[in-house]
């Protein structure tokens, strides 16, 4: 069962509409079962940097199977998987707005959110997961 | 002046059009002004080592302002930007597929396609660049 | 609004005459609104490991439209953005020395400035900053 | 005998002055013995993707003591310095533009141009590099 485009755009569909509702721009990446981009976007004025943050948020999320917010926690100093953002070329964020995405109980994919506080990332990319 | 989200999602609907048409799934990427990734996506069946491809053509075709069509003619062995490939990190794609974009003669952005072959690349390209 | 040339060299002077004044040879740097870089100086005798710092301190403060201080106060370990310094491939800095540059309210590039502590990094930085 | 900074403005001033001659903006770059970056301008207009190729040639001018437009005629298929592109950590660039800066036969630095053809981006570095 994979994610389609189609369902890849209502996913961040719905969390462009959480964004906006916030009043925080924000980069939306959605990755499939393999990790890989699906699709990702970039709302007027949202930062640079989070382009990047967006889409590895999401493939770390799709990666352990986790939301980087739980994972963070368990990657702080003298957790036990310090040192994890390390790994995989640069590409695990430990920190809220990636959450994976399920299908019957699976992990398909996962969507990453970039762009404001952790609180406002895990909540847009709470609005795009309950879209899928 | 800068490509706004909707512009972008635009010019990629008008390449996934053209993409449609021809039969072969496209990943299809737009840059601003910085080169910064402001869209991707990927098409259900389309290329997995193609997502990063697509955003990279487009890249390049900001970076040099010029298609990757036109830039890669100039980078074959015994050409004056043979070499040019290994400049920016790897970010510098010498193949078909890459189109800046501009606005009332100046660059402002730049759509990147990879997916099919040099001509179907190029050709999606250009009919997303033709919606801007 | 984009920052010339001219305008850069400028601002690098006015980091420059401050560095001279509190005895601390500096690298300091000015990107564009696209975090591209316009002008780089080393002053005589500055570190050779802060000329890439410096580029990216104002890469990053141009990514997240923060001071690289403020940015670092939050990506300290049990913070909402530790393990940002993993992301967008090595070119993000948490430690002082990064102003974002600001016309109308809007962020339009950064100064970046490396070659003492903190302290003098960003007073530098501020220098530079207000020459704009 | 280390170039100063005041120097390599001097040189890169004069590459400037060059560039407006012709009518193409460009990136001018000067590093010091060490290889390592003393200053650097990208002129109004003038490629992004050329920040980083400018200097990059300069630091392979200096890298092997020659311009970069004799090191490509070496580094072509068949030739006997093929392949050194992909060493360095991608810093070599093989095509004109680079040119080695000497005090009494000896080679202090280089400086590193990139912003049009292959034929301006040397004649420009020559200007740099007379200046010295």
């Amino acid at each position: 069962m994979s994610i389609t485009l189609a369902k890849a755009k209502e996913i961040i569909a719905a969390g462009e509409k959480k964004a906006a509702e916030i009043g925080q721009p924000m980069n939306i990446a959605v990755v499939d079962a393999g990790g890989n981009l699906i699709s990702h976007v970039r709302m007027d004025g949202a930062w640079l940097g989070s382009i990047d943050i967006s889409i590895k948020k999401a493939f770390t999320a799709r990666a352990f199977d986790i939301t980087t917010k739980d994972l963070g926690e368990n990657a702080q100093p003298g957790q036990q998987f310090y040192g994890i953002h390390a790994s995989n070329d640069g590409k695990i964020m430990i920190f809220a707005g990636g959450i994976p995405l399920k299908k019957d109980g699976k992990v398909v994919g996962a969507i990453g959110v970039s762009g404001g506080s952790g609180v406002q990332d895990h909540s847009v990319a709470e609005a795009g997961a309950a879209a899928f």
